[in-house]
């Protein structure tokens, strides 16, 4: 699997900026690069040291086509653990595509996605957990995806994972000797040892997919509905929290999803606001799209947020509906427009809801809102920095471990054979495997490292 | 005028990258990156040697935000003349923000348009026609426009002109010499030389005059409108440009041009060809509004391309009304449709123009028409690499400079005093000095910077 060809490809983001970067990986990615290049100290680039920048020009046939700085890495200290080659040209798109191609005649070959971090994982530079976290490094977009992906880089999570995973190695070991003897009936492994251990890893393992319906929604924002009738301040509170102290983040590539209004950053976590205006609900009927609509939207909210007018006593009359359509999503019921009443007392505790009374105009009990916006999310949970999943591969991973852990505990309180038993456990560390890469596939590496941007 | 404070950007292309690029500049670039870096081997940046590469983490209080790359760069030896760095990074917009943020905060400041390249220009490291040859290397979108950026870049056309001024500048003391000596009536300055001289600037200005026309054409891309009536194969033709292994840029950002259908590099040189579908013109009469729009359109380009259908002979009928209107253009006369016909001898010779008889649909003859597109822009004296200016400020410079080249020589035939005659060689002086930025002011170094784009 291993390649030993040499890979090439342009790393900074793609259009005109003031430098850009190329990088080459592979045994030839310095002899290669020695080809187009003229040092202005007629030094020749595979004699140099690694970590060490040169000032030269690249050629093609006597031709300039740019002056650049050329980084040199060696194998195996560099991110592909193999010898490397940073290229920093003015950032034209011409002059890039132009060194690409000088670099391509001269032998490299145009690397696929991901393929530099590709040959990190293979080359052991980083497990599979770590690999896939470069991915989510660079499509970070808050703070807390980010804090997520870095922390999954530092591989805790999966160094965790593989500890128990020798654990059980041990056992297994154990188990099998016995089989060995199984004529005379000893039981090397304890038995109550090694329930303790999957208690742990059930324990460990019950977390992490807990906290995956967090992470995931962290990583691609948590959608929020909210809905209300028209002029109930909708947009007004979303300016509010837009304007206020906010980052905007504006726009997610590569996705599929809703229309979505705006993502607004607070704390570090985006929330993702998915627009229902125009759905006109009356306090007498409302119209059969309208319901629809309105319901898929709320389908494909983590949270929902009903808003009131402090004025309308009669709106109350259908929030029993909306409590019932919105069971299995966290509900926040909000009073908007408290500086136009006198009294607040007509909507205390609506379906058992507490509701927070707002003025979106005046910036009044914003922060109330705010608060209940991050409870929502478990917020005071990621800052505690507990590991926290936000991959799908590694959710299925552990809910596959999880089942084998259930059957690993069943066949020990029904005291199941020794060669089941240990068929069993090492399901457990297969999919456990999976996580770091451990145990893997082509198929597998193809589908993870295929999502990721050429040159990374 | 030269600051002393650090300055920082991101250098790289804006949007999410497998890696990005954010560089400092200034006395204190590296102290201020020592302040966020933890080095994997406890090594301060500071007490580095210049040219090498260190790894570690970017921290802010402790928390990680990012495994970095530190390139350090030190007075003199970097681009910008001062002590710099480079920090490659994860290609997140968040980690670029987040980095950009950190450094800010610890004391440096965020460049200004093209203040990196502003900085090599004072401390001495690029002339002001070098500094603006950065910008056209960015901004290059076709080999031609990047080979004369690279050559002005060399500093060939300024080290010229520099020449020739340091000549100027000794007659100038010589004349001057003899203002002390005006009552003796002496002559230090040997007049025939003087006008030798003078011949000499005159030829090579002129020269660099004239180039400005394809110069700019080239950095801009060639307008060509192509006429005719609808069906006469326009957009087969186009096709046939665009598909016949030339490149196609589709996008030239910042311009307010007219609407583009494509541009097609040919050669080596964009051509931009100018959209006009849609204006019928027939044999009998041409709508007003139509001819009106037809000739806006000509107005723009500097090469019409007039297509004639080979059946249809009647629309011989109106040429001569075009040539009449584009008598100051490049006009080349198209037959297409050679396949439908069996001789094509009516269209020989219209209005002295040699008609290039194709078939776009079979693609006959293209060659031909390619190598006359070529030949309006006089390709082949961009293949002689003469010196070639594409800089308005330049042409403005040296039409002055030619102005008042024509004064001295008016002033050397009617023996003008000697101090008018030194008053316009200084002129010659000052303008030409104004191109590598000898003489300069701080409004035109503001003009010229705001231009570039920030991170240069």
């Amino acid at each position: 699997m291993i390649k030993k060809d040499t890979i090439t490809a342009i790393a900074t983001a793609s259009g005109t900026g003031a430098i850009a970067v190329i990088r080459l990986s592979g045994r030839e990615a310095i002899s290669i690069t020695d080809k187009i290049f003229v040092s202005k100290k007629n030094k020749i680039l595979s004699n140099q040291k690694a970590y060490t920048i040169h000032y030269g020009e690249i050629v093609d046939n006597k031709k300039i086509i740019d002056d650049v700085l050329i980084s040199i890495f060696k194998s195996p200290h560099s991110y592909t653990g193999e010898n490397s080659v940073e290229i920093s040209c003015h950032g034209s798109v011409h002059i890039q595509q132009k060194i690409l191609e000088l670099l391509i005649n001269k032998g490299a070959r145009l690397a696929q996605a991901g393929e530099f971090t590709l040959r990190a994982f293979l080359n052991g530079k980083l497990d599979l957990s770590q690999a896939e976290a470069v991915a989510d490094l660079i499509a970070s977009s808050s703070e807390a995806s980010h804090r997520i992906a870095v922390q999954q880089i530092r591989g805790g999570f999966s160094n965790d994972i593989n500890k128990l995973r020798e654990q059980l190695l041990n056992f297994i070991s154990l188990i099998e000797l016995e089989l060995d003897f199984s004529d005379e009936d000893v039981e090397f492994a304890d038995r109550s040892q090694l329930e303790n251990l999957i208690n742990k890893i059930e324990n460990h393992v019950g977390k992490l997919i807990k906290s995956f319906k967090l992470g995931n929604v962290i990583k691609n924002g948590i959608p929020v509905a909210i809905i209300g009738e028209p002029n109930v301040g909708k947009s007004t509170l979303l300016n509010l929290l837009l304007n206020d102290d906010k980052a905007i983040v504006s726009d997610i590539a590569g996705t599929t999803r809703d229309a979505i209004e705006d993502v607004v950053a607070i704390n570090g976590i985006n929330f993702r606001f998915i627009d229902t205006a125009g759905i006109r609900e009356t306090t007498d009927t409302i119209e059969n799209l309208g319901i629809k609509r309105t319901y898929q939207k709320i389908e494909n909210a983590e949270i929902v947020l009903l808003m009131l007018d402090a004025k309308d006593k009669k709106a109350k009359l259908k929030i029993d509906s909306i409590v019932e359509k919105t069971k299995d999503k966290k509900l926040i019921l909000v009073v908007n427009k408290i500086d136009t009443i006198e009294q607040t007392t007509s909507f205390d505790k609506i379906e058992k809801l507490t509701p927070i009374y707002i003025s979106a105009k005046y910036k009044n009990n914003t922060k109330q809102l705010i608060d209940a916006l991050l409870d929502s999310v478990n917020y005071s949970s990621i800052n505690k920095q507990d590991t926290i999943i936000t991959n799908t591969r590694h959710y299925e991973a552990l809910s596959n471990a999880q089942e084998a852990i259930f059957r690993v505990k069943d066949g020990l309180h029904t005291n199941i054979s020794g060669d089941f038993l240990a068929q069993d456990i090492r399901e457990i560390m297969k999919f456990l495997g999976e996580i770091s890469g451990e145990i893997t596939d082509n198929e597998v590496l193809g589908n993870i490292f295929k999502n990721f941007c050429i040159g990374k």
